[in-house]
């Protein structure tokens, strides 16, 4: 295991497929793995990319791709789909055009889908980006289909956030209004070919104007992917975001937020797993369990019941003496 | 908050709209509450209703409702929607239309938005389900837009579950394929007067053709939900899988799940609780956060570290001995 974290700092693109197949399928090597990968980890800037299907993402981030590598940069991409159930090797839909980009070894691309909970993946995909940090990328892409719950829990990894919408009439506003205003650090009206367009645009800035309490205030760049459109202005903005995000120090608080939030499912983790073991040793789940169903007992005493068992509480009064 | 339960099993409707505002909201009080509620449950029987925007759940639900107070059952429904941030009071859109049912005192009509992170509203679901279970409804409808991860989630609280699609050409079949398969146990062809609808319901056959191994094999069946097509037969559908629910033993199987996932949660409620005042109370814990944010330290050794030092671990030495 050593090997192949030293085979991933090395840059072996292998080494990084397989190590975030690991992560993915929750092998139980992974904590060991993801504790020597941390030390050469804190060095990529992570972009979230959002927004409705059909919506033209992929195309999107295809072509901000073509922009970035001019800047030099190496970068890795993590397409999120929550509703697909495929994974690693396969390739997603649309994703196909990218593989244009598959033949440039500065360019790192994997999908990702759903693989049991939902907290699984969007820990996957904090876990991936760790992963592709310590890789050496310089940018970490995080592309996610639609503007659900479980989108806005993936993109909250992200260091900037794109939410791409269409003139899509009433529709667009509406998932605005849907607490996405607040993860979006850029807006991006796509298609702006197409009707419509300024008034979706002039809608968005409308509801900007009104939060007039914003240390940033999001850009709402028109892009037309498909012809490369608005690009440069698009990537513009995200460094020009990435510089407030540094200069202005909320780089750093959101990125110890979320060493807190690490810390804190660690921990837990930790607590779990030592709790049930002692629950599995001590007692008859099985029969407490028939006697909740039946209405003898109800979950919420018998959860302390369980714990006053196992000695768990003993712990405080036994320091107390 | 004792009163408020006696309010609630007398069938008071206001102590039941508050009773879901205080568990939606996370009150303190709230575990006192469901304690004292959870005795008077196990009676209703759950439906969930689950389906892209625009198929045409709700109008479907609503008659239904009509098709269901024949039979004269009292009715609970829960519309969750996990993309709006509205919640209780506020009507969603398509609910307006519920307000034929809002004099019949044996229907009670809720909707949720979301509050808060994802885990919540599928926890405040299912909160709300004990509450209206204990006010004594016969059939509690849990209807969720979309088919994301977070609707199955929310789904799997239910009973028997319904997903509602649509003739949509390729997309109705892509919806499908994404993990919904599993959950459905009748799929509706609502709006089967649109052309294609034959098609779809063939394809959804075709694939449950394919899977021989089930005990239930999910029905089709095609509805038009504007004119009331349909809903008889889609009731009997719901009342024949209960039937099979009930008669294979799978409805107490999956309640006998269902109570052991809650007791495992409360149990790490509790367990978090208390440790987060320990390490509240010994640990300084931002500077531990700042040296891991400086890779002085990893998060995943800083947890075990952190439980040694508040001798999480010694509860099992001491015991040992």
């Amino acid at each position: 295991m050593q090997e192949l974290v030293a085979e991933l700092l090395k840059g072996n693109r292998r080494a990084a497929a397989r190590m975030i197949s690991l992560v993915e399928n929750d092998d139980p090597q992974k904590r060991e793995l993801l504790k020597d990968v941390y030390p050469h980890t804190g060095n990529a800037y992570v972009l979230g990319v959002t927004g409705a299907p059909g919506s033209g993402k992929s195309s999107l981030v295809d072509w901000l791709l073509k922009q970035i590598r001019k800047d030099d940069l190496t970068v890795g991409v993590i397409a999120v789909d929550p509703t697909s159930p495929f994974s690693g090797g396969a390739i997603l839909g649309d994703r196909i055009r990218m593989q244009d980009h598959a033949l440039d070894s500065n360019i790192f691309i994997r999908s990702m889908g759903t693989r049991g909970s939902l907290g699984g993946l969007s820990r996957a995909t904090r876990e991936a980006i760790q992963v592709l940090d310590a890789f050496g990328k310089d940018l970490i892409i995080i592309e996610t289909v639609g503007v659900g719950q479980s989108e806005v829990d993936i993109v909250k990894t992200a260091d900037s956030t794109l939410v791409v919408l269409t003139p899509a009439g009433g529709d667009s506003v509406q998932t605005i209004k849907a607490g996405i205003m607040e993860i979006a650090d850029i807006f991006v009206v796509n298609k702006s070919d197409l009707p419509g367009a300024d008034k979706t645009a002039t809608e968005i800035n409308t509801m900007l104007d009104m939060k007039n309490d914003q240390a940033w205030r999001p850009p709402v760049v028109p892009t037309v992917s498909v012809s490369n459109e608005g690009i440069y202005e698009l990537w513009s903005a995200v460094q020009e975001h990435r510089r407030h995000m540094e200069d202005s120090g909320r780089l750093l608080e959101i990125r110890r937020e979320r060493v807190r939030r690490e810390l804190t499912e660690q921990v837990e983790y930790l607590v779990k797993n030592r709790i049930w073991d002692r629950v599995k040793e001590k007692i008859e789940l099985e029969s407490l369990v028939e006697k909740i169903v039946k209405r003898q007992k109800d979950p919420y005493s018998s959860a302390g019941d369980l714990l006053s068992k196992i000695k768990f509480y003993d712990q405080d009064s036994e320091e107390g003496d």
